[in-house]
């Protein structure tokens, strides 16, 4: 999917909420746990339920790979339904990154044998290490930069570690820029830190932004899209347990779909506000 | 396996050698692809002919993803299997690393489930993303620090990021030991780093280094040895493509022993010269 494409269903959608499929196996409503695979059959009362008031899914790998090979199989499974979606992106939350023909065996998994649209990749290991998943026509890679937990503090934006672009995160953000562009890297930017979306947006004023940890984590919307928004829109802000764990009954994909209409609503709002 | 056992293994086997099991379905003698689960059987041969000159193997995660859920079932296969060697240290070469909650479940994966060792992981998200496998008694994390590939010089050992402790990577050798100790945290140092390792011996003197680089990527287990070794020897030098793929027909796994035996004689002279 293009940027243009992504901004398009966004404006018809009046939303740019991602749904993370965050599934685990100790949270989902017991009577699931009869049928043959309950992480998909979770996933795919979630998505029909959702999909018109998102624009992207993000299944965080973690949560596949703790049930091994039959969670690998959901995984499969919930991308392979996913992409009957024409107008859904589709985002592994993998947070890989290895030397260069080892990134190239992770491009296989999540572009070619799951034909995912974007994959985070962790920058630390360096170009090398994130070029082989530029290199797949029409995919992304989502670069983590300023992540929402509070270990971000400790290199991210650690005062004490100074680059010639500011903090770390910031010396992330310009360096990537030598590797992709706005039409194949976007970021991921906390919710957290809302304080920081001015400063990211000078560096990077294109690019979508990947927006974790608002809800559950503290951030606000409100802040990010006043702060963060740009002409495309510019976000994907992402919500997984407020919208996937609302319910534990029988209705727990109508209480999913309660929740994610609130937040489309509110994103509606912020758009009619914000969209430069 | 503690730190103590892993010197004794050393000693009587004379080894600091890992064996990186890097299996790669398009890499393996075509005479395997006959075989239910070729990853596996390639994997076995390779253990059985060589468990005596090494004191660990380290699966690449990314070489059983990209097969999909076959690829992860072999994983499991190959960790059950060698979990019968009782004087091998098992290691996930993952690098992962998450916010804290998806980070448990990154740990109940590689040490519950599937009872690796030690698992690889990514620094750049800060202690929450680190502890939760240091939670796990037994078991280890070995941090990337200074990895062996070009992209290390973009940020780990790039002179335009000042840190308190000097290189980025060594703010997160000395960030790290707020997290852990030597008794749970060794560190990725690339072979190809040689120059590097008497700096990162005055950090932490104690702590196991897992060596990548020597071989195909041009480390020099000479010097590596020199600079890098302790009292406890504090090295296990991985060798993947050289050995695993030193032959490619029917006795590719007396190929394998071969040339395994060469870096094991190697690793005794050096045992010999350098331990202190």
């Amino acid at each position: 999917m293009t940027k243009e494409e992504l901004f398009e269903n966004i404006k018809r959608k009046k939303s740019f909420l991602c749904i993370g499929l965050d599934t685990d196996i100790e949270k989902i409503p017991r009577h699931l746990l009869k049928t043959s695979d309950p992480l998909f059959e979770f996933n795919k009362q979630i998505i029909d339920a959702t999909h018109h008031l998102c624009v992207s899914y993000k299944p965080n790998t973690a949560f596949y790979e703790s049930m091994g090979a039959a969670g690998w199989e959901s995984l499969e499974k919930t991308i392979h339904y996913l992409k009957d979606f024409k107008d859904i992106f589709t985002i592994a939350d993998a947070k890989r990154g290895d030397i260069g023909n080892t990134s190239s065996m992770y491009a296989r998994s999540f572009f070619g044998l799951m034909d995912f649209d974007a994959l985070t990749v962790a920058p630390y290991m360096g170009e090398d290490s994130v070029k082989p998943f530029l290199n797949y026509e029409g995919k992304w890679v989502i670069l983590l930069a300023l992540t929402s937990n509070t270990g971000s503090a400790d290199f991210q934006s650690n005062p004490k570690i100074k680059t010639g672009s500011g903090f770390l995160f910031e010396e992330v953000l310009e360096t990537s820029k030598n590797w992709g562009n706005a039409d194949n890297l976007m970021y991921v930017v906390g919710g957290t830190q809302a304080a920081m979306f001015a400063d990211i947006r000078k560096i990077v004023p294109e690019s979508f932004l990947l927006v974790p940890g608002v809800g559950a984590q503290g951030g606000s919307l409100e802040e990010v899209a006043k702060y963060g928004m740009n002409s495309q829109c510019g976000l994907l802000v992402n919500s997984s347990r407020n919208i996937i764990y609302a319910g534990n009954g029988d209705d727990f994909a109508q209480q999913a779909r309660a929740e994610a209409e609130k937040m489309q609503k509110e994103m509606q709002g912020l758009l009619t506000s914000y969209l430069k």
